[in-house]
């Protein structure tokens, strides 16, 4: 049998970063502590549903911050980006912990940080919800997410509560200005319980992979999330995930992501695939020290900056030429923006001869609306110069085939 | 002949955005605020080098502050990254009139803001440059980015000086802590009259497709930039390039941009196209009302959004198919690390038979190297599993046709 | 019989005032919303106990932020000033409401917003006390200050509980840095219990005076706090009393004061007298706008400023006479180091003659201590010089009569 | 002939503080760097214009931010308060280098910072005027007030003139904001200068008597400045003089006060004496080190802190007595607020007998405007109640002999 080497170049990279003990554990609660600061693995799971990990892949750890995307993606698809933007701003800013948390309009400034996230947690459920309903419908959410039952971690979430001075001085804050109105303790109670549901790395990716594919879970297929929630839950993950480092994040990684206190970091690259790893040693900033290793070395090697300048589609028209009173027009890759505007480009250049022109979509692989849209008004244009038009479109990737103007245009096989 | 439906979608567009006339147009010096209000234009510039563009796309403007992200990747170019973030960061920031704009180790927070801005400006051209020289240099590579001579509006800039007090503010700052060397009154002048270069829509398409590009000049072909240098100045531009509307601009359009108080807007979507608008009224935040529009529009209809969930690349396994003794192996589309996992998905998956495997490229469009190292992996293992192995690529998309151990694979045609 | 004039005056003071209606009730409970707008009030105790007053002084109130004053004196009395000055600053400050309230040390800024008063309220009975033992300790030592017995309005303090979010957000920033070690909710519920304490203007009057009188009550004579402690209270409430108008206060009335959200005022005359005012209807600010303007007119009619530049002591030698061979020197006022420098220039000054010197100390009130080392010196120096020194003191205003280095100087009758 | 001890005592002090070597000369420029750090003065003037030093009182140096609030002194005197406090507030605040040091209104917080100071320099001689004219003016003001002509130090200003890029940049900032007119560079000049005006530790002595005198100058009797200008001058002084350490030195000290960089340091008490110490290392503050412990001592031995609780007349009303018909009421001290209300609460208390009653002012020293007002009502209720009313005033303390009807009072010798 073939062995897969995707493994094997992720054991590699830990192997890289395992070197890197420096940073400690949580020190907060007593669970955290006494942590065990050695567990290292990396997870990836594809937006096709296929999982790769190497190391500590299967050890379970509490989310704790990294819930905050999570939750924040079910807010908005339960009550809209309206009632979600009248709640929490997104703008950027550091973790700083007083009403400097708060926007003009005494909005958190981001779902990313404790003050935002404790608003995002109230929104779950309607305001009306116990703890418990609201936790069970995260609880259940994250499950098939991570396509499994997940359980939370009680006994840490005790013991965080009993050091949460932190959060229950947000969370009188946020009460006093309106932005929550439920009691300061059961709002903290709620986030504390949402940060301690137990996770390991490959669930995480698998996780991160449905934000990735636009909603749809890689696994099980099903819709969970609309694709613009996706995108307004990634945008925050890039311009607010790593609290004040965000910007060093994108220049040099480029990849949105979030980390938690227990160890875990997620990043996702858009339409491709989700991200996690696990090393509880934190560095100054809180972010795990060879999560982050592992994350800028993926980003080099995989060249998986979000801004990377690589062309996405390549040349879009890979010929036209002509066969007696024939020309056909061969197109390939994804249709997307810049692959509809080759087309055009292309047909308003050629001189067209003969009488029939066939459109040849055999090697395209997807077409985006405006695609389709400017590529009908091509060929209406093709038309209404005076030639015959056809397509070719053996796997149906055109889903409707007319001209712009909505006749019907001829196929060929 | 045909024509080309692009420049009448643009049309549209400004039709449907010339109505906002709302806002004003900047008042701080005479000859800004006696600026015409009513221009519009927009223009495109496809990383190929295609120009479409609408309005007024050829009445020159002075550049202001979009002038920060094209003198940043000048300095980054200039300098390398380390002498360039040795002396301004990256991190988002409201343009705050004071220290607040210098981080703990009083850099000034990002290239975007003023400070920065005139700190990156005193990089270009060397310390010990004299103020033309170092203005020369900046028009001169403005120009090649723009493909014709630009020229310095030096009335404006002189009447800019008249009302310098910010600016001359900042920049006494920055010489006390050190962060300037040159006279406060000269780094002034400098900035100005970099900021002062006037740009029509359409020179700031085809400057901007350049970043897009990666560096490579859309038009003339030549290399101006590393695909580092563009990475980074767009990274920039995304998590600081709208102040501190940052946030809600990536999530809302999600398109790395740049205003300038006289009315420019400009909008980079990495290895497609560089985007650009005129008008000149602003709004509170100082962005062109018309042009903020155009961009929400743009962003909307063209599926332009950094972070859409589409698929990049499709099915890049197109098929595998047996006749006779040989199995056909058709990629398609660009090879970037998922369709590289993929192809090494599918194979690890498939139940060879037969004795000779035939990797098809002749769909592919371009190679990350990511997925030449792991498409070679993946034939040694098949080539190890005892097969023969065989690659069929009539346009040589695949630089090298060896496997991962450096012993060459036969090629068929 | 003759009557008072001051209480005359009071009233029409009361009367120039009354017309200010602006300014509306505290109303973030329902307790203070209802509150009776209209009960006007002043009084003054001088160091002496004599009491004056005009108007409501009966109606009783709480003291809200009035109590902060008499709550750091008694920290102080009992803890000493090392201890206090270690949990709470004395730098003025804005009342933010966040860390920002608390300086380089994580110390509340000073005890006069509520995160240093409720830090402070703390310390009272030491770290071990229940909240009802503190809070009858506070009571019990207003109602000493006071001279009767006060309660506290319990069915406000529970209303305040309820809308307590603001003080709840404090406390627990205050524990999150160490700065309190009790419960959130039992600090707050003992620092809101401390402000429901209920007074009237003439009691606050008399609490006020042993303030002023360097914490001798004047009216039952016990010394109930140190001259330090006195001292130390007033400072903070000259620098930091009334917010982030401390300055302004100082510029224009020029007397500590501190005000208190259901209507009162209070202001100190170090070593002079103790004033309150009470009128509900608050400026935006949170101050008293009637009390405020009765300060105004007191500070302007009485001289009350604390930088008046009028000479306090006059001239503390009233002539030097020679009888034969015997020269007087009459002092007169009180002896500070004014007055004694005044005697040691005149001697020095004088050309003495005859072979006696006589101290005339009969139109003397006091003695500073520096007075006393100062004039003994001058004796000695006299004696020294060759002449017999003899001190007249019918009222035994100078406790020790010698010379300064110690040997007995003959006293004359 | 006799000697007087206070040198002495201020040569102990000195002794005391000499062997305080820690902290450094000002080193930002050549000129303060290469300052001899060893000399050390002291210096005291009382309002009688009693001069006393010990040290290194004849050496000069520039004055730096002690010429602050004798400039702002002089801004009053020239302009009025409205005209003054429209430029500048006189709210606490850190020495922020940025636009925090202004407040809502845009004005500088207080005319203790140098963006306040650079604002109250350009009130003097006039928006108009010359460079030249506006320092001549301070130096002459300055001049006056020492008793000597003051020099310039054009040398050391010219050297700071070189490193002045923080006033410059917030001479921009205030142009910026429209709170100075002038030219930046202009304004920066003027204000350097003001700073260069050398004096020795004498001279400031002398200067700041005249401020606690309430503005008459103690040695030549001239009248230079209002009483009411001098309040201010003082207030401001202990609200904002000690940049960021404000509270703590009130707290401590209790002398409002004000430094300068090359060692001087300057504090008054109201009514008594001006205070001035030399010594060129400074803390990390920026306040003379030797300087603040000379000033703890003083205000410690002394007596001299302003919140001071000790009575400051002592009992006003020396005795009531009856001899035959006649009553003489025996007044003593200096008759302010509280001396008139022991009067009038012991002429209310007293069982007058006789018919005729006499006020004794031969021991009062002065009268405060509201005691005259009490003390004549008071007599007009003797009066009123059957009894005749005669004055004995044989220093003509009181200035009118009436009762407070205006009827005529008679008096006996």
């Amino acid at each position: 049998m073939l062995t897969m080497p995707i493994p094997e170049y992720l054991s590699e990279i830990l192997d890289n970063v395992r070197a890197h003990t420096s940073g400690e554990v949580a020190d907060y609660i007593p669970e955290l502590k006494s942590a065990n600061p050695h567990p290292l693995a990396v997870a990836l799971c594809t937006v096709d549903g296929h999982i790769y990990s190497s190391g500590d892949d299967e050890i379970e750890f509490t989310m704790q911050s990294i819930s905050k995307p999570f939750a924040y993606a079910l807010a908005l698809q339960e009550c809209g980006p309206t009632e979600v933007f009248a709640a929490v701003a997104v703008e950027p800013s550091g973790e700083a912990f007083n009403e400097l948390s708060l926007d003009g309009e005494n909005r958190p400034m981001n779902p990313m940080i404790n003050a935002g996230a404790i608003a995002i947690n109230q929104l779950i459920n309607g305001a009306d919800s116990t703890v418990e309903d609201r936790v069970e419908k995260l609880r259940k959410y994250f499950s098939e997410l991570a396509g499994r039952e997940l359980t939370i971690d009680r006994v840490l979430a005790e013991s965080e509560l009993g050091a949460a001075d932190r959060n229950m001085s947000i969370a009188h804050m946020l009460r006093n200005y309106g932005v929550i109105e439920d009691e300061a303790h059961d709002a903290v109670l709620s986030y504390t319980l949402q940060c301690a549901i137990k996770v390991t790395a490959r669930d995480l990716a698998v996780m991160t992979a449905t934000l990735a594919a636009g909603g749809t879970h890689p696994i099980t297929g099903k819709k969970l999330l609309d694709a613009r929630v996706c995108r307004l839950t990634l945008s925050v993950m890039a311009s607010a995930g790593m609290y004040d480092e965000a910007g060093q994040w994108l220049s040099t990684v480029g990849i949105p992501a979030k980390s938690g206190v227990a160890g875990g970091l997620i990043g996702i690259l858009p339409g491709q695939l989700g991200i996690a790893t696990f090393s509880p040693r934190l560095n100054a900033k809180g972010n795990s020290v060879r999560g982050v290793e592992i994350f800028k070395q993926l980003s080099d090697d995989m060249g998986l900056h979000l801004m990377s300048t690589e062309p996405v589609s390549g040349h879009a028209v890979r010929s036209i030429t002509r066969e007696g009173d024939t020309t056909f027009i061969r197109m390939q890759g994804a249709m997307n923006f810049s692959a509809s505007e080759s087309f055009l480009h292309a047909i308003v250049e050629h001189k067209f001869q003969g009488n029939l022109v066939v459109l040849d979509l055999s090697r395209v692989l997807t077409f985006h609306s405006v695609a389709i849209r400017m590529i009908k008004e091509g060929l209406k244009r093709i038309r209404d110069a005076g030639f015959e038009v056809a397509i070719l479109d053996p796997d149906d990737v055109l889903p409707d085939v007319r001209f712009s103007d909505g006749t019907v245009c001829s196929q060929i096989t």
